[in-house]
C-alpha cells in the first residue's frame, strides 16, 4: 500500500515549525509495512490543497492530511474537502459531546467557534480525538482513502496509535517488514563505511539494503531484509556486523544511551551521580528524561563556576591554577568529589571548552575531558569535539554515557 | 519569486531523520522575501526525482534539491539530473582541489569514490562546498532555476549563506518583507485568541496577516505586513498588541527565554543558581546552552534523591515527611538552600511529579512547584502541567525562567 503524507501550514513552509509530524508518521507507517512515497508540505490555501490531493492520489492509495483544523486559524481544509468530495457539513453530536468533555476537563466555557468544530462532512467517517476538539475525517472513494487529522502532535499521535494504524493493518492485511536499526557511537560515517566494505557488499549481494544515518556523536545503520526473507536471516546479518565492530555498537532501534546505561545500573543495583561543567546539566537532563530514573540516579552538581568545583566538589584550588579547569587532574577530582558527596557507586564528570569563545592554542575550543568514577577508582579520556557549541555538548554527553555503559558491562 | 524545496532521502520519508533542512531553508528563503510554495520529500529514486522536478517547475521559478550526493549512499541524483538536462558528467578540477583540501585537513587518503565526486554536469554552474566533498550544481533553463546541493545540514547551510541566498537577492532584485514574531508565555492559544479578537479583526482589516504558533509552554504570534506597508506600520501593530497583553509577552523573533533572562542578569551584574528536582538539570542545560552564560550562572544542584535535598540543600527532613517533596515548603527551602550554597543573588528551584508514575489523588502527575529566591526573599507558584513527562519538564523550565524574568524586570 502506497501512502502519501500532506502537511498543511505556512509555519512549516517558512520554517517556524519543524515538521516532526511527518517524521513520526513516516516511521509508524513504514513499521506496519506501508510504503511512504512522498511528504508534501503546502500552504493553508484552497487551490494548493486541492492540487496536492489530486497529485497525491496518482501516487498513493492512501493520503493522510494533517493540519488546518484548529479553531483560531485561518483554516479552510474542512470546507475544501467538502467541495472536493462534493458533500456538505452536518452537525455531529458525538463530536460535540467530545468538545464539551474537553472543555469541562479544562474548566473553560465553550465558544461559538468551538461549537462549529462539531460540524463535519456528511460522507466522511468521524475519527475521534481524545485529546482535542478537532475531529478527524476519513473519506473513501473509488478504492482510495483520504484521512484528514489535526496537526497538533499529541492529538495526531493518539489518533494514529489508537485508531488509524490498527485499522490500516486490518483493512489492508499488512504484515510487518523485517528491518532493524543498529546504533553505533564513537566512529564517523566514512571510517565505518570503510571498515564495513566487505560486509556491506555481501549484504547487498544477498538482496538486503543498508543506510547510514549519521547525527552528532552517533551513526545509525538501517538494514532492511529483501521481500520473503525470514527474521532469522536479518538477525544473521546483525550478528556478523556485531562481530566486526563490537566496540562501537551500543544498542538498536529507538534505544537511547541514557536508557541503556540506566537499565544496566538498575539491574546491577548501582547508583549514579554527575558533576558537569561544559555539559551544564545536559547529562543529568538526559538521564532524568527516562521515567523511573530515580531508581538509580541521585543527582548532579553542575559546577559551572570554579568556586563550585572547589567548595562543593572538593577540587584542589591549587590544581585548578596549575592544570586549569579543563584537565585530567580536575575532571577526575570532580568525578570522585560528586561520587563521595552524593554517595553513589558511579559518577560521571565533564570539563571542556564548549566555545565559541574561551579557546587557546594549547586548549582549543572543543577540547573536553570526561572522567568516570567507579567503585574501584577513576579513569578519564580526552576528546576533540569540534567548534560547534551545541554539538560539543551533545557529543560529550553521548561519549560520557558510552564510557559508563562499557564500564558497567565489564 | 516562487521557490520549492525538494528533499531527497528514504531516511526522511520513513522518519529516521527529522527534516530540519526544509525548516531552515524555508525560514531563510522567506526572510529574503521569496515565496516558499511547497516542500516535497521523495525517495532516492530516478522516477520520483524526475516527476518531482517537473511538477515543482509548474509551481515555482526556483527549485532547490537537497540530498542524494554523498559518496557512501546509493545515490543517483547527479546522473538523473544529467539525463533530465540532457548533459553529461565532466571532470571539474576546482571540485577535485576542494576534495583534496578536505581530505588533507582530515588527514585521510582519497579513495576512487571520492575522486568521482569531482565529476559534475557540463552545463551546470558549480557551487563550492567549503565544508564537504560534494559540490552543488546550479542549472538554468528557460528562465527557471534548479539547484542541487548536499543534504548534510552544515554543508547545506554554508552553501546557502555564503553563496546562494546573496545571489538570489542580487539576481531577483529582492527586498525584505516586513514580518515579526512576538513570543508569549503562560497563556494557551484559545484564551489568547479570545482576548485578541478585536485587535486581530482590526489587524486583518488593515491587510495584515496573523498566525498562532503554539508549542509546549509558549505561543508565538507571527504578524506579516501587507505589500507596501512600512516597517513603522508593523511596529505600530506590535505596540498595540503589547498594550493588551504586556504580562504574557517575553520577547520576539528567535529570542529564547534563557537568553533573555541571562541578558537581564548580566546587565544587572547578578548571579544565578538552580536547584532542580523534576526538571533534572534541564534548566541548567538551557541556561548553559547560551554562550557566555558563565558570566552569571554559577551552577546547579540536581537533587533528584531526597537525601541530596537534605544533605546538599539543607531542606528540613521533617518538612519532607510532613509536606512531601512536592510542596511549597520544600521548593522554597531548595531555592534558598542553593542560593546560599552557591552564593548567588537569585536561584530557581523546581519540584514536581513529571510522571507517568508517582501520582496520587492529592498530588496528581503534572503537579509542579516552582520557587524563585531573590536578594529580598523567596516566592513560589503551583502549576498543573498535564500528563506528558517531556512536556511537563519543558513547560516547568519555561515557567521558571519566565518567573525569573518578570522578577528581574521589577
Amino acid at each position: 500500500m502506497n501512502v502519501e503524507i500532506i502537511n498543511i501550514g505556512d509555519e512549516l513552509l517558512i520554517g517556524q515549525t519543524i515538521n516532526t509530524n511527518a517524521a513520526w508518521m513516516g516511521e509508524e507507517l513504514a513499521a506496519i509495512n506501508m510504503n511512504v512515497v512522498q511528504h508534501t508540505i503546502i500552504s493553508d490555501d484552497k487551490l494548493a490543497i486541492v492540487n496536492a490531493i489530486k497529485l497525491a492520489h496518482q501516487r498513493a492509495d492512501v493520503v493522510i492530511i494533517t493540519g488546518g483544523l484548529g479553531p483560531t486559524k485561518d483554516d479552510i481544509t474542512k470546507h475544501t474537502l467538502c467541495e472536493y468530495f462534493n458533500t456538505e457539513l452536518v452537525h455531529n453530536e458525538i463530536a460535540l459531546v467530545n468538545i464539551q468533555r474537553i472543555f469541562k476537563q479544562r474548566g473553560r466555557e465553550l465558544s461559538q467557534l468551538n461549537k462549529e468544530q462539531a460540524l463535519l462532512p456528511k460522507n466522511a467517517e468521524m475519527i475521534a480525538n481524545s485529546n482535542g476538539t478537532a475531529s478527524g475525517m476519513w473519506f473513501k472513494q473509488n478504492g482510495k482513502h483520504l484521512l484528514s487529522i489535526p496537526g497538533v502532535p499529541y492529538e495526531m499521535k493518539a489518533m494514529m496509535e489508537e485508531y488509524i494504524l490498527p485499522k490500516f493493518v486490518e483493512l489492508f492485511k499488512l504484515t510487518p517488514k523485517h528491518r532493524i536499526t543498529i546504533l553505533t557511537e564513537g566512529i564517523v560515517e566514512s571510517v565505518l563505511a570503510t571498515i564495513l566494505t566487505d560486509w556491506e557488499n555481501e549484504l547487498r549481494t544477498d538482496g538486503f539494503a543498508l543506510a547510514y544515518l549519521p547525527s552528532p556523536g552517533l551513526v545509525r545503520l538501517r538494514i532492511t531484509a529483501p521481500v520473503g526473507a525470514t527474521p532469522h536471516a536479518l538477525l544473521d546479518k546483525v550478528e556478523t556486523l556485531k562481530a566486526i565492530i563490537p566496540e562501537y555498537i551500543y544498542g538498536e532501534g529507538k534505544q537511547q544511551l541514557e536508557e541503556i546505561a540506566g537499565t544496566l545500573l538498575r539491574d546491577k543495583n548501582q547508583t549514579l551521580s554527575t558533576a558537569e561543567s561544559c555539559t551544564g546539566g545536559y547529562i543529568a537532563h538526559l538521564i532524568t528524561s527516562i521515567s523511573g530514573s530515580s531508581d538509580y540516579f541521585k543527582g548532579s552538581i553542575v559546577s559551572y563556576a570554579n568556586e563550585v568545583k572547589i567548595n562543593s566538589l572538593g577540587v584542589s584550588a591549587q590544581d585548578l591554577v596549575t592544570y586549569g579547569a579543563v584537565s585530567q587532574q580536575v575532571v577526575e577530582q570532580m568525578a570522585l568529589g560528586v561520587k563521595n558527596l552524593l554517595n553513589t557507586d558511579y559518577a560521571i564528570a565533564t570539563s571542556g571548552i564548549a566555545g565559541p569563545t574561551g579557546g587557546t592554542p594549547e586548549k582549543p575550543v572543543g577540547l573536553v575531558w570526561i572522567a568516570i568514577a567507579t567503585p574501584k577508582g577513576v579513569f578519564s579520556q580526552k576528546f576533540l569535539m569540534g567548534e560547534n557549541r551545541e554539538r560539543t555538548i551533545r557529543k560529550t554527553a553521548l561519549s560520557a554515557l558510552s564510557m559508563l555503559r562499557k564500564e558497567l558491562l565489564k
